[in-house]
């Protein structure tokens, strides 16, 4: 839906940092050449002020930094055309001028840092903080919010559960005065795809192999495969959608490393294979959560989340059953997160 | 979530005007006592002003009327005790001082009327108008927005599809900058009912009768069999979400009654059933839309969509397939959705 004529008036540029130059913030930054006119009609004009990545350090410059060099690889001609180089993420932020900042390091499940202390940063310079990375929400929501609100600044996170799907917004936005008692779904695609492949025929090696082919993987997937990721993902939606402050050692996490190819192929012949499940019941006395391989007859949608797409059923006091599905999600979906986290975030402050 | 301590301060009175008190507005009644805390925490404090019922005519009392009194149908005593009684739609929302309208009569596929009238008048008078009526987003969709956004006032419709789930929300708040290809889903309860009571062994007739019981279908269920309710629905997917202001004739529309017990029953028995899929497909010509049977294999999501369940897939730029399935409504279900579009009407106002 187009936006209503009365948002199209002020027009305002933001100074963008993006930490971490990898997949996801290189998409981000050609969705947002893609969704140019776009964000102008709402009102947002941007430039890339800031680039940072472990090989070329920190790279700064408040009137902007040229995309397609970026693109093309050439950080560093754009570094030497720039300001003088900052030593850390606050002087970074400082020459930058950041308006918001855009936090896509990698996810460190035990600790959430150095995400937190970016995001950290972030706020106390007084811009957004935007992030794709669980870590902070496991380790550090209840103080980032916190942070967030006393800086009138918005600390947001789409991206870190479902890639872009608006799950946490819809709660927020959308589903008003509503109570979560629940949820169950498959919110790991490396052990989805895992699973598809030696359903087919694939062992788990080869399947493992074809799950990085596609970008889902990483180099070690331990975490995927040990259930931290998806353990951290629940974590991340039962501290946010159900204000309860969980520790991921609560959560009972048990991953497919045990399972068995015969086991799995013979499980999906009988019309009941094996997913790696999460769920997440409020109790008297708190949450109940768990990651763990479970059994799913073929009446339940579950059992048809095949390869990359995921899906999660909400328990609420109103809807007993509301799904969300994503289907095969490009990488796009992810940076989507991110990028509709920018509207929101200068939209409502 | 809850909302942030910031929203809470100012707490204001809204007068409510029900108009129409059958299941929906009653239901409603009752939703809006249960959330009373809640909705305080949000700084709004509600008063019913004004019901309208065909039997009962036009109470309004600016003061309030007692909601017990309504909910044990005892509208003509609040009646007596109310100011002198209006005779029109326009007299009794100023005898109101009606801050919204909750409409919720019935559908008229064909004109959508008189609710529009209702709307228009509720607007007129500066009230935002709420509806859980189909006819007036298929008839005056435009007409009534720019009505809306002339008044500055709210015309809220998230009840008319799917019941109370989010989708227009969802789009208008949290889809930012995303574009509609097409969707794909089933959104008609009776249908649906009746094809699974047949598959079970029930008749045809039998099976109607087993959705009246569930108040799934009304009396004259020939808005439901035939896809009128069905091509209503994606007529106001299309205009709302795609802004393409297509006629429900441009609909291709087939109902369920061609079908016979024997070819439903053995198009389930071959793993194929029938189901009543809901279409739209942008082209270069606009939009291409449809309601009929379609036998869905077993490996997609809509075979198991059984009962008074519902599933649309969103196809966008971003999301190849972006699925909301609701599963088991109760009647709370259409009435949150105007509980919530009370809530977003007057946040945002």
């Amino acid at each position: 839906m187009p936006p209503s004529p009365s948002r199209r008036k002020v027009i305002r540029t933001y100074n963008l940092c993006l930490l971490g130059f990898g997949n996801v913030n290189q998409t981000l930054l050609r969705l947002l050449q893609r969704k140019n006119s776009e964000l102008r009609e709402r009102g947002i004009v941007w430039r890339i002020a800031g680039v940072a990545t472990r090989k070329m350090g920190w790279v700064a410059n408040e009137n902007g930094l040229d995309p397609a060099a970026l693109l093309s690889n050439n950080v560093l001609a754009q570094s030497r055309a720039g300001t003088p180089a900052p030593h850390d993420v606050r002087e970074w932020l400082r020459l930058a001028k950041a308006d918001v900042l855009f936090e896509a390091t990698s996810l460190s499940p035990r600790d959430g840092q150095p995400a937190i202390d970016h995001i950290r940063a972030a706020l106390e310079a007084g811009a957004h903080a935007i992030t794709a990375n669980k870590g902070p929400i496991v380790h550090a929501f209840e103080e980032l919010r916190s942070l967030a609100r006393a800086k009138g600044r918005k600390f947001l996170f789409e991206s870190t559960v479902m890639d872009g799907v608006p799950i946490f917004s819809l709660f927020r936005d959308n589903l008003l005065c509503i109570h979560l008692q629940g949820f169950r779904g498959i919110l790991n695609s490396t052990t989805n795809v895992i699973l598809s492949g030696v359903e087919e025929g694939l062992s788990f090696e080869e399947s493992l192999v074809k799950a990085q082919e596609l970008g889902v993987a990483e180099t070690d997937a331990s975490n995927d495969i040990e259930g931290w990721d998806a353990a951290v993902k629940v974590a991340a939606l039962i501290r946010v959608l159900m204000d309860v402050p969980i520790r991921l050692e609560e959560i009972q996490r048990e991953g497919i490393s045990k399972l068995s190819e015969d086991v799995v192929r013979a499980a999906r012949a009988e019309g009941k294979p094996y997913k790696l499940v999460c769920r997440a019941q409020r109790t008297d006395q708190g949450v109940m959560a768990s990651v763990r391989p479970e059994r799913v007859p073929l009446s339940d949608p579950l059992a048809w989340v095949a390869g990359t797409s995921s899906i999660v059923y909400f328990e609420t006091d109103i809807f007993p059953g509301l799904a969300i599905t994503e289907n095969n999600p490009g990488l796009d979906a992810t940076a989507y997160g991110m990028l509709a986290d920018f509207v929101r975030a200068v939209k409502e402050t």
